[in-house]
């Protein structure tokens, strides 16, 4: 892998309590599109079930700021359209969906290939960061609908819980807590799982990993412990295959 | 299909806030047991990682009501273990993990045979009430492990999500809401989804289907459309083809 290329930023959710769609991520955005003098963005709807609607809504938040925004759902030729795009934004709704989608289409090993070797520009929100990492296994979502894998396009070796939070083992409900999910993951598979606070996101540049936004991240480690990891912190260690 | 052979309870979980371990559910237990004079149950544990410690806890509910507890785990012949149990209990965890292990084990048809020709006796809770339904496609579990197929025993041709209930759309956290991610699944399948609030279960012989506990059931139908069922309510219409 010449991952030395990489550009990517992997979002736990677009929308954050308080901002507009995206608003919060404006700084991430511009700097990563910056780096690459991105002006156009192929956006990749599958997550959701209107492709037209989705992607109107990521123009209306991108457009503003000075990028066009043109959805792979109305092209005609998608590896075209992905070898001559500038940067791609794959947005969250159900993982499910996406990942089996992506692997309907056969587009997994050419987005892999065009992010890992040619430097395709990736940003991925929620279920987008999910089909980014190594695979869907720490989804949040329903398995509505069944991909022939949960190996993903593994951008990243190692796997994100995006829109993580503490759930409260509560004296109500006697449901598993997200905590409970992560190492019941862990336990199968021994491969570290970071949780992604809404708000927080991760910028990779080559092999150079850091931790955007204002919140902490939670590492949770193959052993079993876990550990808090503060805005800004380098995460390089976990991009080590 | 001779379902006219069928005894199934499909509990909601386990645990019921207030309540030790299936203690809500005794009673509902003891009817369906007493129907065929099941004196031992066979546990299925494999919804869970330590399959001896599981099997104990059940065993430390049901032998003070009277009934031996079986781990299936235990036996040489899995296949001769099932056709001479009396009644069967397929326990909570992970969907994923115990549908899995029932592929790898080959144990879905001939469960499904000896459920629906044979009479077997079946409990399910939790886990073990989404692998007795259609599919697990609306299971809350995360996808810690991947079965071979999300179709699943069909011991009744709707899809139930246990643990239900009505998650808020807060003005804190952007994930989906239970309710959005049944009516996703709907959107793609068009079937029924029944949501089993916490101390609720559905008791089928043979053609009948009656809704137990004290709480409301939610059915979600085809159409995109809810409604509450009140305990007692005859649900037999769900399990029409």
């Amino acid at each position: 892998m010449n991952s030395g290329t990489r550009n990517l930023l992997l979002l736990s959710s677009s929308r954050l309590h308080g901002h507009g769609f995206l608003e919060h991520a404006r700084a991430q955005l511009e700097d990563l599109f910056q780096a690459k003098n991105v002006k156009t963005v192929l956006f990749v709807p599958y997550a959701q079930r209107d492709h037209d609607k989705y992607t109107a809504t990521v123009r209306d938040a991108l457009q503003p700021w000075g990028y066009a925004v043109e959805g792979l759902h109305t092209k005609t030729d998608l590896g075209r359209a992905l070898r001559e795009a500038q940067a791609i934004f794959v947005g969250g709704g159900n993982t499910f969906v996406l990942l089996k989608q992506l692997y309907d289409l056969q587009l997994v090993e050419l987005i892999r290939e065009l992010v890992l070797q040619q430097g395709l520009t990736y940003v991925g929100s929620s279920a987008g960061t999910n089909v980014a990492t190594r695979s869907i296994h720490t989804t949040n979502d329903m398995p509505v609908l069944q991909p022939p894998s949960f190996e993903a396009l593994a951008l990243v070796p190692f796997n994100i819980n995006p829109h993580y939070l503490e759930t409260e083992a509560n004296s109500q409900h006697k449901g598993e807590t997200r905590d409970e999910r992560i190492s019941e993951f862990i336990s199968y598979h021994e491969r570290p799982v970071l949780g992604l606070r809404e708000g927080t996101s991760v910028r990779v540049q080559g092999d150079q990993a850091t931790l955007l936004g204002e919140r902490n991240a939670k590492l949770f480690k193959p052993d079993g412990s876990a550990v808090e990891y503060a805005p800004q912190s380098d995460l390089s260690f976990l991009l080590q295959p």
